[in-house]
């Protein structure tokens, strides 16, 4: 009746013929033997996460018990925040940002062209006037762009989606200087709304010696952040905070339910807020800051060869997303799983990443690269424009 | 430094305390033996079904494999339809609703007041109008005041959420007089987009003979089903079908996932679509079948003892959903997790309710009445208003 292949034929000898180097911890390290029981269960978070409901087969009270941890990451009272676990780092923009949007019904929206695409889709799904900020060559937003474009909206509310790691080249947007900006421009605190999109590089920042930190202390709005990239989730799923005066601009209760729509979705996933609160568990705090050092050491030591071997690259201080000149060939970038735009792909360097993958990985493109160029027809190209001239491995620049 | 329980406290023992009667089947019958390996992979459907993306661990064959089941089912050729797998209910009435929007930037919604609260928070997050159209004792929307309020705005497309199963008493809205409502008043096909939110029936009712089909064979914009209820898929999911010719004008294309943005989320659980295959291919259109008429069965079973027993209740013809009075006493709608409004309880029968489980339930409930209303201080409550004055249990109408 369907034409699909028979279940068996996911087979780990199909995916492993892949190898997947950036982005999603694919083969994870779960101790199965209690959470495989759950699988057993639908376990279903409806709601608010602080409100019971009347489904009981629920894991709230994991679900709490991870949002108090970020709540206390990102310096937030307990009796002062409000959250929930997400299905991805979209929800938490799209939440995030209608939040700004009930806080100031006529903001703009403002947001640097290398945010995430779910963040432009917001503004357009909720019909919200957007902006579209520049960004530095390090795809940092450029806030002298940004000032410019504060000066000729000064009449109506900002809401701004701050990065905290871009997809594409991990760049993490300086909070403070944004905030300065606004201030300099005449902004006061209750005439703008900052989401901090930490889908990758919320998680990974607070354990960065000399990143900017990002605290409600500061006059932000929101953080979300992802849970299957740094955390391995083995489901896609990310975790929103907010302040709890704001999410009352947004909630209606909702009777059947003997609950609050405060979320996007209705249904949630019960089973990643029990994985998300094992892993916090099982690392803890020294144990993520470990494999944030391992990261960064992995993805410096990555670009360090790269360029060594004469190919243009970038890696932003804070970050383990390692930017290089696109590959030629489609069969090497999909075997390795990269991501592209332009000219450029990127690897975002994981805790699953090892530098014995790492050297293969390199010793492959080094290898294909003598082939495509090898009868100099085609040229390395120019990716000064992507990563600066001094990052740049084209025939000029190099 | 976390505050919540120990995994190993989420126990059999603890859940089985619990006795849910409606909604979601919690205790699941899969073959966890292939399908539990599969959880040791994130498993990721980044974007577009259609499109490939470049993370590779994805399960997209299945993904399309259902799709097309249930294109097939509502009458939609391959060619013709597009569609996702979604979260939860919640996701695919947002996503139907936006395209209905993006069709007619200035249509009205229209939906009775007895919608899923999502069409309404739809309706605030995309910034539409909104008209709340009156519903009959049935919880049916009522082509009469629909028509009137047609009328008031006849300026203006029509946006419509048809129900396909309300979720308070299961009432399956007449899309035929809805369809011919929109006619008589002068809306041509050109002029309306309807979305039917089956969350709960839209997979029941193919399977029922005397109801009204559901198809893409009449003028109709999207369907959307939960997973996790009827199907039993043990996380929340659901399946949304729209019209290929609609998707173009939500769309944007996405270099860096090489895909398509159509879908609202954008990582995707792809463990769901692998459990919603495996449930298709193991029951196929037959086994659907007989549950269905297991559940219209048990649900007529438990309506006439409910009412045999003296006690208000009604069941609509196309439904399995039983609404009754609503229980005196919080521990006891705690214990059977009924979800309850004003006056009325509801049980939705599932395929894993038993007779056994309906009569030791109307056991308890006879017992609990005879306790709640035994010195005559406090009285049945009147529920006619709710459900009718023939299927009211109060003092005045028995």
């Amino acid at each position: 009746m369907i034409c699909v292949p028979e279940i068996s034929s996911i087979s780990h000898q199909e995916i492993s013929l892949l190898k997947p180097i950036t982005g999603y911890p694919y083969n994870l390290d779960f101790d199965y033997g209690a959470l495989a029981q759950l699988q057993h269960f639908s376990i279903n978070n409806l709601g608010d996460p602080f409100i019971e409901s009347n489904y009981g087969v629920h894991s709230r009270q994991f679900e709490v018990g991870v949002l108090d941890w970020f709540a206390r990451l990102w310096e937030l009272e307990k009796n002062e925040y409000w959250g929930y676990i997400t299905n991805c780092g979209t929800e938490g923009n799209l939440h995030g940002i209608l939040v700004g949007r009930e806080v100031f019904p006529d903001g703009i929206l403002y947001a640097s062209w290398e945010s995430h695409y779910s963040v432009f889709k917001a503004a357009r799904m909720y019909r919200m006037e957007c902006v579209k900020v520049d960004t530095l060559i390090s795809g940092e937003i450029d806030c002298e762009d940004f000032k410019a474009k504060l000066f000729t909206n000064k009449n109506k509310p900002a809401i701004i989606n701050v990065n905290i790691g871009t997809t594409v080249k991990g760049a993490v947007d300086d909070l403070d200087l944004v905030i300065q900006t606004l201030e300099e421009s005449g902004f006061t605190h209750d005439r703008f709304y900052i989401h901090c999109d930490g889908a990758l590089f919320g998680l990974m920042m607070p354990f960065v010696k000399r990143a900017p930190k990002v605290t409600f202390k500061k006059p932000i709005g929101s953080v979300s952040v992802s849970g299957h990239k740094f955390v391995g989730c083995p489901m896609p799923c990310g975790v929103q905070i907010t302040r709890l005066e704001h999410i009352n601009a947004l909630s209606r209760n909702v009777e059947y339910l003997a609950s609050r729509d405060a979320t996007i979705m209705g249904c949630r996933n019960g089973h990643a807020p029990i994985f998300l609160w094992y892993t916090l568990n099982r690392k803890g705090y020294r144990g993520f800051q470990k494999e944030v050092q391992k990261c960064l050491r992995n993805a410096y030591y990555l670009k360090d060869r790269i360029r060594a071997a004469g190919i243009g690259a970038m890696l932003n201080e804070l970050s383990s997303t390692v930017v290089f000149e696109r590959p030629q060939d489609e069969e090497f970038v999909r075997r390795w799983q990269l991501a592209c735009q332009g000219n450029i792909a990127h690897i975002v360097v994981m805790p699953n990443i090892t530098i014995e993958k790492l050297d293969d990985f390199l010793e492959e493109l080094v290898h294909k690269r003598s082939i495509w160029f090898q009868d100099g027809k085609v040229q390395a190209p120019c990716i000064a424009a992507d990563v600066g001239k001094e990052n740049c491995g084209c025939a000029l620049h190099k």
